[in-house]
């Protein structure tokens, strides 16, 4: 197992300009397992309920990830609710019921507590927090995403987790609220002054931008012509981008450049269609078609 | 004179988070053609009150900017009165005094009726009609900018300048106000099917994509740790986009493409000062080190 992801694995109800969704399989953790699946082997912890459907842990499995860490309890699978409006680049969650989610205790077997990669999505900073302490040895990468309710409830927690990290994946609007700048390179400068050796802001449909401790590296959102559901797109490109880095084994600036193009060429395809219905039947030639196309959409020659 | 530009020129009152300034000197025309003229001979078409400061047209003279279609009115001089505010993408326009700008009717001498390169900056396409017709023979390249007002009080006359240019500068929120089009790509597509080869959406502080036929290139912003003044970013890029396609006179997409960053490192320029109080002083090399700023900021290796 190259990468261990810790997160949630949900049942969405979502609904887009385009259309609607009662209930698909959703969750961060879900999305980033699928995603990296195309580069190197994945482990998931995380939990699901009774409700849970053989039929998503099989499609999982198709993509060799490893789901021995998805506990079973009693009671629902944590539901999203959410809405789309004109901004796509915005979800409007009406609706959260954590379920089984709420009393999750994640818990690491050998295997997992000895992942080379760790990637901790979207949870309460003190599971994710838990999670790295469970680990045997300190993996060669640890990264985390997070959301401005735990920036409001669970500063502290998280500023903890955040220092004892390689890179935060955060969106922009909430690197503004973590850090209190107002301007993107200062909001990143202050990230990476709680610990961090990079930080990668996601921008929606203006794509991300990676900064180190000596560099900037602007990743664009590819122009595609139809968005038909952004859900997952961050986490696709969470799991694009660690699942490179795992499968080239270094974590260097020139590898975290090409991972976050890695990482833009999934989360364009996630946004194709609905919950995971596009990522979780590619091939890797689309993927390589795909990241060519982002080179084309950068490339430019000297000033003559 | 390789480059024309037809515009405002204005005395500006400015606003920003950072400060503010009763009066400097401004309008599209002036950023454009200071910013041009690091790459190019450049000639202005427009008109200032008696209360024009002839230390400003020493300036622009000083850039080798032939000023002679500078007429000088009865009356004042243009003046805009703007203010952002945390959005530092999008000034609030508290008032515009026309003035002089009220009555002006553009005239060209056969130097100017001749230029191989023509700027259409934002003013009445009326205007902007009639100074293309006036050329004596057809530019290699006719592009131009517009608002918000003229799409809403004049888009049959606007529409129809736009089947005749080569390339529309527009900004994103314009763009899709003009064709109706919520995504980029469909409003890039619907413009150039008005008749331009090209277009160059401009996405403020996330930089511009640049529209082809068969092509599409995104250009960032510079991470600029310290925005002073975004006016005068958009028609800085333009100058340093047409500047730089009138010095290699070419107009490929390889020339379009560096064009773009070329613009894209002149805007960024124009907003770490009020006014053009950076752009009016600049060397060579300080351009070409932040071009090539550009080049490492978006440079990434090919998959593994």
């Amino acid at each position: 197992m190259k990468i261990l992801v810790v997160g949630s694995i949900a049942y969405d109800a979502v609904e887009t300009p385009v259309g609607k969704r009662e209930s698909q399989l959703g969750g961060a953790a879900t999305y980033f397992s699928v995603s990296a699946s195309y580069f190197t082997d994945v482990g998931m912890i995380g939990v699901v309920g009774e409700d849970f459907d053989p039929a998503d842990i099989e499609m999982l499995e198709s993509h060799n990830i490893d789901t021995s860490g998805l506990v079973k309890a009693d009671g629902k699978t944590f539901r999203w609710t959410g809405e789309y409006m004109e901004d796509i680049n915005t979800a409007v969650t009406l609706d959260t019921q954590l379920n089984v989610f709420g009393d999750f205790e994640p818990e690491l077997s050998e295997a997992h507590a000895n992942a080379r990669y760790l990637f901790l999505a979207n949870i309460d900073p003190a599971l994710q927090l838990k999670v790295l302490d469970a680990m045997d040895t300190r993996p060669k990468m640890v990264a985390n995403d997070t959301m401005n309710l735990w920036i409001d409830i669970a500063k502290p927690t998280l500023t903890e987790l955040i220092s004892k990290v390689d890179t935060l994946l955060i969106n922009e609007e909430e690197a503004k609220q973590l850090t209190g700048e107002d301007h993107l390179p200062d909001a990143a400068k202050a990230i990476i002054k709680l610990g961090p050796s990079s930080t990668v802001i996601k921008r929606g449909e203006y794509g991300a931008t990676l900064f180190g401790n000596n560099f900037s590296f602007a990743a664009p959102a590819y122009p595609l012509e139809r968005v038909i559901d952004p859900t997952g797109a961050g986490d696709s490109f969470a799991g694009g981008f660690m699942g490179y880095l795992a499968s080239v084994d270094k974590v260097d600036e020139e590898s975290l450049r090409t991972a976050a193009i890695v990482g833009s060429t999934m989360a364009s395809f996630a946004v194709e269609d609905f919950g995971l219905d596009r990522i979780k039947n590619m091939t890797k030639s689309e993927i390589d078609e795909r990241f060519n196309a982002f080179v084309d959409l950068t490339r430019f020659n000297p000033l003559t």
